[in-house]
């Protein structure tokens, strides 16, 4: 099957003259998830991991994938045609080096120009270029050969009231139009669904857990154009874009509207982010000013509304997870519980809060050493019974109007080792130790990682990710530009400053290949410490409440001052959580928030 | 006197129609610390700090001076019509905002082109350009008001035998040309004195106590020049370079050299430091690489030689200083101490030791108040008489042909508050949470600062300076690329990745204007720890014994962990230099490295 759809696909670069066609894994919009439409590279290939690459020329197709997934793909793969380049491993050339060594002279490289972002396109351009050649970007040849392809999703979008979100849309578009102004933009795309949904304060359901509406958008100082599918809308969302003053168009005129930008004007843009083909579509004499948007920055820094809407949908969250943390150690060894049924049990939980809209993302349930796969996911194969005994940890979140949550606690179920204890505090005081930052403001991430990663450094241990990411409210729950991370990453772009009203998670953790996983994970607000001679400090308020789970730490191997921030946190928690429980409830929540 | 060499200096501009002079502090080599004859901008303002620039115009005269300076540069101008600009401080415009602001349309800028770098240089350009201005940068006009200027040093030039440099300089000069060859570079030109000693394996006298000697150097895949001016070579060095294929040239023809690179050829130099007269007198079709001097790096990585020696020399250092703080402790009260005194014995201590050359820097003996001026100098005037309380801070170190030391202790000279135990206290958990680190091989000092930082940080107090910088081996006490800070400056050039060899210094301390200052000092060898499949983890060995004052220590607030670290470096320190103490300081050091 999959060769058959190689070959249709041949047959229509051979139509075209295309020496090779790239189908990378993407929407139209650089969005972190995608949607089914979007599935093309695993319609193509079979492989159906969520980041991957694949190439075809007359005599090959390749597929990259990163470390995650190379045993996925492997097997996926089977007896397929498709050749496995492992990124990463030594002497496998990337993307763009294999397009580079094997794109013939004068030959014409394609690729569907929407879901590759501008940078990566031009780079892809200079190599056709540089090579006397051509490439092909106007057509998606995907959708030619795809039989049956899902349609574009176009679910209903709804308006995020301004008790919710803090800001006008109307306030928004002021500030926007304000950096425009001082960037000297006549015009800004903004084709981000985060970005556009903050700063239309709508919200929809075009990918999973990702409660965003496909669509473009630009602004001028006078107009504001958003490229929608018109169905997504009903009667008072167009009521609303007309107060509002913004001009509803079809979604794919985004590609004719740029190309429509009269000559000399200057257009602010992201080129990571904005696909090739709107780029393209620019004119000549257009002026590009390629610059992060301005509404990443902006949504990053919540507003005193979001902020303690997000303290409230903390406390509902925690409530949920301490319902469901007390079920679990009552439950443990008297019922049959799985990876599943608990995060079943933990979901219905959360879909009892008020204003509950979502999970914020694919609860990872990973019990004993399915934990130390990091981006475990159960699937009814895998899915492991849990005995009394070892961690469960359960990384999840819920989206509320009133916020979203991430959070990741690793349980206890019966009997541990030294070990496992020793790892479990260790992990603890991690968080503890950077959550009790105080720092000058002026600081980034990689200024204060090591306060958390530094306890597990000390014992030669890692964790293969940053300590933390930003989170959006009722968006994606990874956003940018602010995170903790120790090595600059530029494509991820989430070294910024950190701003009073940022929230940023704090998750170190232990991941032993075969054994067990450890990670507790919070949100921390940042805020305005004292201002001085020194300058003006900054310090955490942490929002997540939930226990951490007593039954797994060592006090002895916590200083007196780590003891005291756990103690601290605990009755915090409990203030928070308690008066929503049943008595049982909080007799025993009591009990896990006590004094070590 | 300042306000009649301004007025001179103002004659002057406007006999050749410049609107604006800049009088940096700099030699033709961007040298930290800079000889009589280039210490034009002290000449100027009467200012006498080791930074700073003045810039002049016929309306103003105004002195940037960064935060060490803020209250000696008050203090110094006193009723002087020179303006005071605090660096960094919020509305304070840099000297290149300043310049911007007030050069007038069509106005000339003015400076000596020897003494301003490369990229200053073309910085300064570009503003004249932007205002349809010039540029006047080949006359040196403080040279012509100055008065009875002293002259050019040309100190004699020594040979630093293989035994203490550890590498020829025919190996040192292959690996350069290895990086050249790397680079494409025909030609590199190097203008740094400590580059200069450290590839020709030289050493002289003409920066005080900075033993390099005034030059240039330009090295072609297979010749060397050396511009210096022949007073200072005697048969000895003649027969050397001729050994080593290195053709000496006279000091000031390096200008000459430049200008006869041929066309095309490519130069190596680093537009930072190398003047901007050898730069301008470049060609138009030579080619320039501008990048870090390959040698910055080289010398930065101390050899197994070296760092044995550096070991050795940090002993007799150690021995010098232990003395001095046992003659210290048994006399205060008992016959009249000052802080130059205190200095001279300790000087006379150091001098003492084997292969002793020089002091590294001058040494800051300042007591009580005095303390918190970070870069204080006892004269004869300030000049304090210490008393049976309070603290005496003394920052000094020594070149021997083994190593350079640098090393800080406060001493308690009787009598302390409890707030300033606790912030002595809170000092040396800084300093020790940093030597104690454990990191993955990539880490910065950006990374690592807040360990030593933070728990000043915790207290809403910060040291407005990096928590410690690199230090040369028998060369410049401040030396590059490596350093704690947590922000990138980027013309310090100190945020390179930490290296196995590289000597670092870990310095935090407290300064409370008119009260007191607080600093504890040591230099920290990296090193590699364990490999594992997480990546290279490194760490440092404190290489500077003497013992933090006991007297001053809180051991109620130190962690069991922070006192364990505190009471292990004790033991080392008292098993390094014990050995060579007469019986009563032997004694007199077992008390004040005992556990706590």
């Amino acid at each position: 099957m999959i060769a058959e759809r190689i070959e249709a696909l041949k047959a229509e670069m051979r139509a075209r003259k295309v020496d090779m066609y790239i189908v990378p894994t993407s929407d139209f919009h650089e969005s972190e998830y995608v949607g089914d439409y979007f599935k093309a590279r695993k319609y193509l290939t079979g492989f159906t991991g969520s980041a991957g690459t694949a190439v075809v020329t007359e005599s090959e197709t390749g597929l990259w994938v990163d470390g995650r997934y190379f045993i996925q793909a492997e097997k996926q793969l089977g007896q397929s045609p498709v050749v496995l380049y492992r990124m990463g491993e030594e002497g496998v050339p990337t993307v763009k080096e294999y397009v580079e060594k094997n794109l013939p002279e004068g030959g014409c490289l394609g690729f569907d120009g929407r879901v590759v972002n501008a940078k990566a396109g031009e780079d892809y351009g200079k190599i056709a270029e540089g090579k006397q050649g051509t490439v092909f970007v106007d057509e998606d040849l995907m959708g030619i050969i795809w039989k049956e392809r899902p349609e574009l999703p176009k679910n209903p979008v709804f308006i995020l009231e301004e008790k919710y979100a803090g800001e006008s849309t109307k306030s928004k578009l002021k500030r926007l139009r304000e950096k425009m102004a001082e960037k000297g933009a006549d015009v800004h795309i903004l084709t981000s669904l985060y970005d556009i949904a903050w700063l239309f304060n709508i919200r929809g359901g075009d990918i999973d857990h990702v409660p965003v509406a496909l669509s473009f958008a630009a602004i001028t100082q006078q107009e504001s154009f958003w490229f929608i599918q018109g169905e997504a809308l009903d009667g008072s969302l167009l009521e609303y874009c007309s107060a509002n003053k913004i001009t509803i168009l079809p979604y794919g005129e985004i590609y004719s509207y740029a190309a429509k930008i009269p000559e000399y004007e200057t257009v602010l843009l992201d080129k990571n982010i904005v696909n090739y083909r709107i780029f393209h579509s620019l004119g000549e004499n257009v002026k590009v000013v390629s610059e992060a948007n301005p509404t990443e920055l902006m949504k990053a820094i919540k507003n005193g509304t979001e902020l303690s809407n997000i303290r409230n949908a903390h406390v509902k969250d925690g409530v949920a997870f301490t319902k469901f943390m007390f079920w679990l150690k009552k439950n443990i060894g008297k019922m049959e519980i799985t990876e599943i049924s608990a995060s079943d049990y933990l979901e219905a939980r959360r879909k009892e809060q008020d204003l509950f809209v979502d999970l914020s993302f694919d609860t990872i349930s990973a019990y004993g050493a399915n934990a130390a796969m990091m981006h475990y996911t159960a699937t009814p194969d895998s899915n492991a019974k849990l005995k009394p005994e070892g961690f469960l940890l359960v990384d999840s979140g819920g989206h509320y109007l009133d916020g979203s949550t991430d959070i990741t606690r690793t349980i206890a179920l019966g009997t541990l080792t030294e070990e496992e204890k020793f790892h479990f505090t260790t992990v603890c005081r991690s968080n503890l130790n950077l959550a009790a930052a105080k720092f000058l403001y002026g600081c980034r991430g990689l200024n204060l990682d090591i306060l958390s990663r530094g306890p597990l450094w000390n014992l030669g241990l890692d964790y293969k990710c940053g300590t933390g990411h930003g989170i959006g409210y009722l968006l994606n729950v990874h956003e940018g530009p602010n995170g903790f991370r120790w090595k600059v990453v530029p494509e991820r772009g989430d070294s910024c400053v950190l701003e009073e009203g940022m929230v940023t998670t704090d998750e170190p953790g232990v991941y032993l290949e075969g054994r067990y996983g450890i990670r507790t994970e919070n949100e921390l607000i940042c805020k305005k410490a004292e201002k001085n001679e020194y300058g003006q400090f900054m310090e955490f308020e942490a929002v997540t409440y939930a226990p951490i789970d007593l039954d797994a730490i060592l006090p002895e191997e916590m200083t007196a001052t780590e003891r005291n921030l756990l103690n601290n946190y605990h009755k915090m928690v409990y203030d928070k959580i308690s008066p929503f429980l049943e008595e049982e409830e909080r007799e025993w929540l009591k009990g896990y928030t006590r004094e070590i």
